[in-house]
């Protein structure tokens, strides 16, 4: 764990140093007011990200599919609003162009992470990517699906692990910690951790957050939203709004406990004055 | 498995009749002696189907990538020159149309099974679709894939399995023979079987052939190669090609004790001569 | 599938050779008349064996732990009256001296095949000893297990796959159908299947059993229940017995194109008069 | 994870308290020279049991076996030498009288984790348990295994999560993390987690142990050795002897962070002449 990365810049935030990054905010954008909500509250608890998805892939096709460019229209403003940057899922090439303006982080989602078109053009885009393991998918390739992005001369790519599939259904998947340790030394790049995901329950969360924390990741990945009950997407495993800053207060001391930190936010007051 | 699916026409071929459709040939097209060997011997053997991939969906960057159009072109002209029809891996929306003139059958491959783009894309292209199963996903999630291009008014679909990731070590994937008939049943689609990819290795294609056509699939995929060990992509999984009339030999006589059957092939004197 | 294994002689029956064995009867032994029914079709219908667990490993303590010695008496009765062997679970060491007068064919299951004093118990017994696979076990493990009754001095020993667990919740387990090729050619020994506990419901029964056939099994190992709806164990996955002589009609087909072949039973009249 | 657990009393020693209780030693007992290393070590780090395997379920049955009842003598005079107490598995019902005197804590192992007669007779026995969670075990058959030893009137259960066996071959196992909450939850009964066993590595093991602990785990259980190169089991994993301070430390940090502590041990010299 002491083994050192590349550190990522992106924007006025660096990915990979002794500070964890933690990007939070809802599954899917579903509008104005939730996304000023979550961000709100996120950038006062110490997050440097808002995360939100505007194209969703979903399991099925009548499943809500996203607001689409209005979402991440209402993700710029409302990550401006509050100071933080943006990271959201990019789902094909011919979206990078216009996608710079919203999204500071692209995200490549489980279910592309061997999407080798979509690697190779973010990989040319040279926009910071975020690359999620795929849930079906060995670290060995996932760290080849690294190189893709690589091998076209974008060195800018944070790896998020996000659980894996297994045959445990207590939980919506399996977190693999030991993967966080291994894809640092294998690729010498930073790793984030997404605990939600891999809990599809809140429960379950706040343990997987500070085991995210404790195995080294180099930040979080978080889904939280002010009323789960009516998210329109992955409702069960968003930490409820009012209860983030207390995670992020617990996540706090572990960082502290392996010696890196995450900051603390602004003030509420302040955060909405900005 | 005596339940009806719908019968899907690809050109002069029906999928999901009482007649098995084979599918074969190598992973990726290397050269024009090589597809054509391959070709007339598939022919020979019964095979209605050429199969050769020209984009190559590799797991590392530094693999061997596939011909691209000259390797369509060529499969297009092996198919041709012995009566059959073509089947290969589309990766991405930009190729759909230029693809008509060499595919007959556009397979969307396992790590491509939730890329709903592409899943949209080829459903308004009313190609005939080959849809696999993703190696880490769900009969469940398979399902809502092949929804997903219905629900874009394209309703030829056929579905493949070809081996889901789980511990054992024995094989590259180890397939799952239940998913035929479940998903025959919660679709209403010809469901065909890829017994290559699952072995791993050729030594248990054989089985897994003869175990694919007993659990009642509508037809088989099978890589076979005039000279596997100087194979460019997945050579030690394909066929020898010398063998590959024995093996659909026994083939055939299974699909006979479960009442369906597999055309004898034209000899293959006749099959050049065409 | 064509390497030849080793023949093992269990009274007269014999395991490994051209002809399938068939292994059939309830999950548990629940009174006089449901296994003396079982018997009769079984036998009626070409099974050398009927099954029937008396002490049931059940994954909860309040589930019917089974009749015990009783059981294993009516067990014994009812295939001494129907010409058949009995195959049985056996729990541990004490019980094996006292079980030798019922049980022909002694089953670990897959629950206890990595339970080394019991492997080596049933080595030293010399008894026919069924090995299921662990579920959650490797070919490898599986193999080891089998040299841990060999190495005792005790060769009489035949596989069985039974399906291993995987993300999959379509179906109870995962039938790894390439694992009867691989066991086969690593020991030797021959290798049965049971298709009931991978499939979990009876709907998919029917597939797995063909498959298991296809794939080279040496015999099958199925439950079937004269009224699976009242069954105290496993009751959705038991093949009713009025369906069971079609199935085994269907096997026989299969095994018939596989150069093997599974036997007429003696007309039900016949059988109960014996 | 502040949901308060029934607190096991094993000796002087309390388990599912404020106090992380760390349990170390080596895999198997190979000599006195070694377990007293290992008791000294250990002891002066803030462990409170020494672990070593006398008898050993191993896959192979080639594979070294342990050193039986002496290896269980040596474990008991090395622990009391240096005020520990003793963790090590049973394999069978017959051992457990005799097995009172030489061990604290009856583990149960991951292979053994449904053999309903041994999980019966500990039970009965009364002896303070360690439940491995069996790799291919649901949380949910981990939690039925618990209630046949509970059933019997024991209630001194422990359970200890040790990874799961998944598609990941980059670990031995994946550590199933959430499953600490879950059972917690579950069964109102302590958790312990062992990094050794799940990492197959010693690389890895630091990140795993500290999320072990991060995720609300009441206990370690790790492998410790001399010389991990000469050990006659699981070698790799082993941490080595002269590095398990520092380890500890760094669990003490995390532990501290998430309001638990773990002890600071005696100094060498002092448990030496205890």
């Amino acid at each position: 764990m002491s083994d050192s990365v590349r550190r990522i810049q992106v924007r006025s935030c660096e990915i990979g140093g002794p500070e964890l990054v933690v990007m939070a905010g809802p599954c899917a954008i579903e509008s104005r007011a939730q996304i000023f909500q979550a961000a709100e509250v996120v950038a006062a608890s110490g997050a440097r990200f808002l995360r939100g998805g505007a194209f969703k892939v979903r399991t099925s096709p009548t499943a809500f599919q996203g607001l689409g460019w209005d979402g991440w229209a209402l993700l710029r403003e409302a990550a401006d609003a509050f100071g933080l940057l943006t990271v959201s899922e990019i789902l094909n090439e011919d979206q990078i162009d216009r996608a710079r303006r919203y999204v500071d982080l692209a995200q490549i989602g489980s279910r592309n992470m061997q999407n080798i078109p979509l690697l190779k053009a973010l990989g040319r885009s040279r926009m910071p990517v975020l690359l999620k393991r795929g849930f079906g998918c060995t670290i060995d390739e996932w760290v080849h699906g690294a190189e893709y992005i690589l091998a076209e001369g974008n060195q800018d790519v944070v790896m998020c692990e996000r659980g894996i599939r297994t045959f445990e259904t207590a939980t919506r998947f399996t977190l693999d910690v030991a993967a966080v340790p291994i894809a640092k030394k294998r690729l010498g790049l930073p790793v984030i951790v997404d605990p939600s995901h891999a809990a599809g329950q809140r429960d379950w969360v706040e343990s997987l957050t500070l085991s995210g924390v404790a195995c080294g990741g180099d930040g979080l990945l978080i889904e939280t939203h002010p009323n789960p009950a009516e998210a329109k997407s992955d409702g069960p495993q968003a930490v409820v709004l009012g209860e983030f800053g207390a995670l992020m207060e617990k996540a706090r001391r572990v960082a502290e406990a392996v010696g890196r930190s995450i900051p603390v936010g602004a003030p509420l007051a302040v955060a909405v004055s900005r």
